[in-house]
C-alpha cells in the first residue's frame, strides 16, 4: 500500500463492506502488523442465552486477522483459512479483536487474533482465540 | 432432546438468536446427524467486492455445525472451536451450510460443513470448508 | 504430473522421506482425489497409556492430505495448513488414513482425512478427522 | 498435580512415551502456564528435500501443548484438536516447539506454540504456528 497504514485507511474498506456496517464493527488500531477491531455489544447481536452470538466472534477474528495480514502484504489480501477455539461466553459490552502478524514472508501471513470482551467496569476477559493465514492475491 | 428433531424445533433456537434473525438464517433441514442452515444473499450482507462476506460463511458455519452437533447430543451444546478453509469468493443468491455429524462419543460431537453458494441457476458450488467439535455443556 | 498416478509413484516419495520411513508408513491407495496412508501399530509409535500416539495420527493426518492435494495439483505441493481433531484414544492394530480432495482450484485444494483405527478383527472406528489446504508451489 | 511442575517431571512423561523417544524429544521448560519441548534435527526425521518433515513439526506441537495445558490443568489432560500453519521450510539443526497458555478454565485450556527453527549459528526463524484446546479428562 502506498497509502499510509492507518485506522482510517482500514475504516474506508470496512465502511465498503455492507455486512460490517451491518455488525457496526469498526478498526481502532492499524499498524505495521496489528489490527484491532471493535464491536459495541448491542441486542441483535446476541445469541439465545444473552451472549454475545459465536458467529460475531467469529467475524471479527476474521476480519481483524485479514486487516492484520493487509497490514504487511498489502490491500489485495484474502483469509485463506482460520480457526477459533472458544473458551467463555461472550459477557461484556464491547468486543475487542486484537489481531497481530506472528510472521510473514512476501506472500503469506501467519497471524493471531485475541477475542476480548470487556464489561461495563473496563474489566477484560479473553474468550476466544484465532489463527489464521493470509495469503496475498494475485 | 425429548422434543423431536426437527427444522421447526432447530428454527425455534435460531429464532431466539438475535444475531440470527439479523443475519436472517433459517434452519432447512434438522435431523439426527444432520443439519443444513440457508441464508438469502442480499446487499448487506456482501464485502467490498460484492461477494458474501466472509463473516457471514464463518457464522454459517459455526451455526450449522452446532445444529448438527446438537442433534445427537442434545440441546445443551457449545462449539468447543472450529477452523474453516475459504476456497473460492461467496457468489450466488443463496448460501446452504451443510453440516454432518462425522463421529461422536457420549460427550462430544466431531462435524462437518459444506459452504456451497447457489446461483440464480440453481448451480451449486463450494466456497469454504469447516470442521469443528461440539461438546455437551454440563 | 505427466506420471500416472499410483500408490507405487506415492510410495517413491514416501520412500524418500527419512520420516515416513522411520513410521513405516506406506500409501495403499492414490487415484485422483484420494490418497490413503498405512501405519502399523508396533510398540514404538505408542504414547504413555499404550494408544497410537497423537503425533503418529498427526503425521498421518498431514501426509496423507498432501497426497489427496497433489493427486490434483500435481507433484509440487505443500500443506499451508491443517487442524485434527480427535476424539478418541488410538487402539488397534493398523491406522488408515484416509483423503480425499473436496474441492480445488488450479493452485489450492482443500482436503479432509478421516483417521481410522482397525483392530485385530477388523473392525474400524474413526479416532480423529482432519482437514486442510494444499498448496501448489512456484 | 501436587507433584512439583519443573522440566524433570515432563521429561519423565515423555521417557513413557516411546514414540517421543523414536523422535528423541526432550522438554526444557515446564512450568506454569509454559512448556518448551525441542528435537534434534537428524537425518531420519527430515522430508524428501532435505528438510524437517512437517509430521515432526506436529508431533512437537501437539506434545508441547499438551503440556502447556497440563502445566495449569494437571496430568490428566488430552488434546482435543489443534490446528497449524506452516510459513517456511523446517530448515535448521534444533526445532524448539514453544507453548504457552494463553488462558485457562478450570477444565480446558487454549495453548498456542511457536514452532523455531535454530541454525548452527543460533540464528531463530519461525517456520509454524500452532493452536489448540487441551481438556481435563474425566
Amino acid at each position: 500500500m502506498a497509502q499510509e497504514i492507518t485506522p482510517e485507511l482500514a475504516n474506508l474498506v470496512l465502511d465498503a463492506q455492507p455486512f460490517s456496517k451491518l455488525v457496526q464493527a469498526r478498526v481502532t488500531v492499524f499498524e505495521p502488523r496489528r489490527a484491532v477491531l471493535e464491536v459495541d455489544v448491542r441486542d441483535d447481536l446476541l445469541q439465545q442465552n444473552g451472549f454475545l452470538h459465536g458467529g460475531v466472534l467469529s467475524y471479527a477474528a476474521d476480519n481483524a486477522l485479514t486487516f492484520a495480514g493487509g497490514s504487511v502484504l498489502g490491500a489485495s489480501v484474502l483469509t485463506s483459512g482460520f480457526s477459533i477455539e472458544y473458551l467463555r461466553p461472550g459477557k461484556g459490552v464491547l468486543l475487542s479483536a486484537r489481531a497481530h502478524v506472528l510472521e510473514s514472508t512476501r506472500r503469506r501471513a501467519v497471524c493471531r487474533c485475541d477475542l476480548v470482551m470487556i464489561d461495563s467496569e473496563g474489566t477484560e476477559r479473553l474468550v476466544a482465540a484465532a489463527q489464521g493465514t493470509i495469503t496475498l492475491v494475485g
